[in-house]
């Protein structure tokens, strides 16, 4: 029992916390979600250290991720999106190669191998939507034209960012495979196409048979259990698990209003979505701010990651209008696990110095904490010629 | 990632066979508990082994099994429960002795210590109220007299058990501290009175501001939050955490209707609850099945353990009425955590063998799984008499 004890108590503090703070960024017209990260700073190794190393939280705060995309998926109808397709390719091809050659010429120009600059410019490439989303939810303005550019763009980053994985590991293994780059490319590509061309007529064949089932709420559970067999899907073909929650949403949206899917994915949300962003605080490394000269290189890498989407995805997004432009390019800034995934692999093949591999935390974490702030702020203003949608994404 | 995609296929597994053997069983007008159940008897190591050993399944079965009863106590009233109080204690002590004596005695008589018998009788004590609970609600009789009765018992039991524990640990040690008795006996009485007189007194004062909050929900999320906290804070003093939850929902309970915190709590129960039973299927030890002398011991402490509640907890509810009292009897017989920590703690210790635990499990095992289709019948054939409050714990 000390064990069990021991969680359930941690799982207070976090839950408390996120929502203690949440509350109070609120009402200063801040973004719940900088209070939640802030959290997990403050609970985290670097300051409290109450989180133990339990590996319940890390998966409680991956479910959580994966019913936020769920829940943005279940306000983004496929034809909505296929409407956006060009913009987003746009926005998400421009957004890689900017800050691709921005990370690579910089770690270049600071006397690193072209290997080490592989790896840098590859962690800047993918876009962590769950961010961003998770603003645009809070202001209610999922279901704006941005907002969709972002959503679509995000999901192709994260499929072109695994073939820039696929690349760059080849190269830091010195083997790189052209036959293995085609095939994860045609793997994530084929994973999309079949879902919104043939998975979306097996669901709308299957979902009236399952609302005569006799278990209650048989159509929410299985949309849930939908949403998590395509995230296993996608984690096992090396996607993103949030990529397939997200078309999983996306697959609903339309059967959405019929089944009330969001309004009764709403208190999973509320209850897994903070684990998400209290253990993004919790993987901040405050050990970066005693050594000027990796802070100075880390800052200029975030400076450089902030610019290389604002300028690809702000440029992919003109034609929306200078302050879409502006939401795109901000949206898209935010870097996440993938950026992560992609440091921590080259720091265990040794591709890369953890010097470096703590570069790429800071500036993860950077773009994370000021994005919401600054998206925040572009948003209301924006809103103050057009209104938001309203609360699209928790009705009452 | 592997790691990650590993949980998330097992999730994957676990949800899926639960939700599809619980409707199977309910076509069958069978309860879908035992089909939950079932599943993870299958899944489980005895058979298709695909659990693993990630902690990260018990501890979503533990959550499971606290939103199950913070989700019965938001139907159970304090004003309720004060008044089949009387009833309710009658029926728990009456329902501790009988299932004590006989698993003490039958013990002694197959030629066991004197130590060895108290162990099994105390681990034949508490009833594990999750799976009566479960079977009330899926028929939508929580807020039944009889249902109110054995709750209220439940809870009372389950503080005794924990007195009982006390007292065969020190056997066991050889160092019976009368003084660690009355402490743990007043440390449960003194929480369960706290939080009914002074506890919900606070909650009351609190609840109105907490809705005043920016947070969206605040008042569930709160909610949930003191569910976790009064759980967290119930296993600390070695109490069940069941038992936190329970009180919690049961203190919210009269603010339920305003704050539709039932219906709030729905998808949680919904996607958590199936973890707690398919997690109880895995722990069934099969190989009992090839031992017959075993067998045989196991299926004498079994049938004491279901006539010890019947006998015990039926002759506390005789004033009920034949038909009430049968359905109290049958509906406090499921024995769960409780029984086989007990049993765990005796196996650790080296008070009781390996044979003795073996047989403990399997009556755990098999009065959870039998209760289910009895009770269901006993209440359908009662309902004929006098329909049920219909369907209050799913309201859509």
């Amino acid at each position: 029992m000390e064990n069990i004890t021991q969680i359930l108590i941690t799982l207070v503090l976090i839950f408390a916390s996120a929502k203690l703070l949440g509350e109070i960024f609120e009402r200063f017209k801040q973004s719940a979600v900088v209070g939640e990260i802030l959290a997990g700073i403050i609970l985290g190794p670097q300051v409290l250290n109450m989180i133990g190393t339990s590996e319940i939280f890390p998966v409680l705060a991956e479910i959580g991720v994966i019913i936020l995309l769920f829940t943005v998926g279940l306000q983004t109808k496929v034809e909505e999106i296929m409407r956006v397709g060009k913009s987003s390719l746009v926005v998400a091809v421009l957004g890689v190669v900017f800050p691709f050659i921005f990370g690579y010429l910089y770690t270049l120009i600071i006397n690193h191998t072209t290997v080490e600059a592989m790896f840098i410019g590859a962690a800047m490439v993918a876009t962590s939507v769950g961010i961003t989303a998770r603003v645009f939810a809070d202001l209610g303005i999922i279901e704006t034209k941005a907002a969709r550019v972002i959503l679509g763009a995000a999901v192709l980053d994260d499929v072109i960012a695994m073939v820039v994985l696929a690349i760059v590991t080849g190269m830091g293994k010195g083997t790189l495979s052209l036959v293995k780059i085609g095939l994860i490319s045609l793997e994530a590509v084929g994973f999309i196409i079949f879902l919104i061309l043939i998975g979306r007529r097996i669901v709308y064949r299957v979902v009236p048979r399952v609302a005569r089932f006799r278990t209650k709420d048989a159509v929410f559970s299985s949309a849930i259990l939908f949403c998590l067999f395509l995230s296993a899907v996608a984690s096992y073909i090396d996607l993103a698990a949030i990529i397939g929650a997200f078309l999983a949403g996306m697959i609903l949206a339309e059967l959405n209003p019929e089944f009330n899917l969001s309004v009764k994915t709403e208190s999973l949300y509320n209850f897994l979505v903070p684990f998400f962003f209290v253990m993004l605080g919790t993987w901040v490394d405050l050990s970066i701010f005693n050594q000027p000269a990796l802070l100075w290189a880390a800052l200029i890498i975030t400076l450089f990651a902030i610019l290389g989407k604002l300028l690809g995805c702000g440029l992919g997004a003109l034609h929306l209008g200078g302050k879409d432009a502006l939401v795109v390019g901000f949206g898209m800034v935010p870097r996440g696990e993938v950026g992560m995934i992609i440091a921590s692999i080259g720091l265990s093949m040794k591709a890369i110095t953890s010097d470096l591999y703590t570069v790429i935390i800071f500036m993860v974490m950077a773009t994370t904490l000021f994005t919401p702030p600054i998206l925040r702020r572009i948003v209301l203003r924006k809103s103050e010629e057009k209104p938001p949608d309203g609360e699209k994404i928790e009705p009452e």
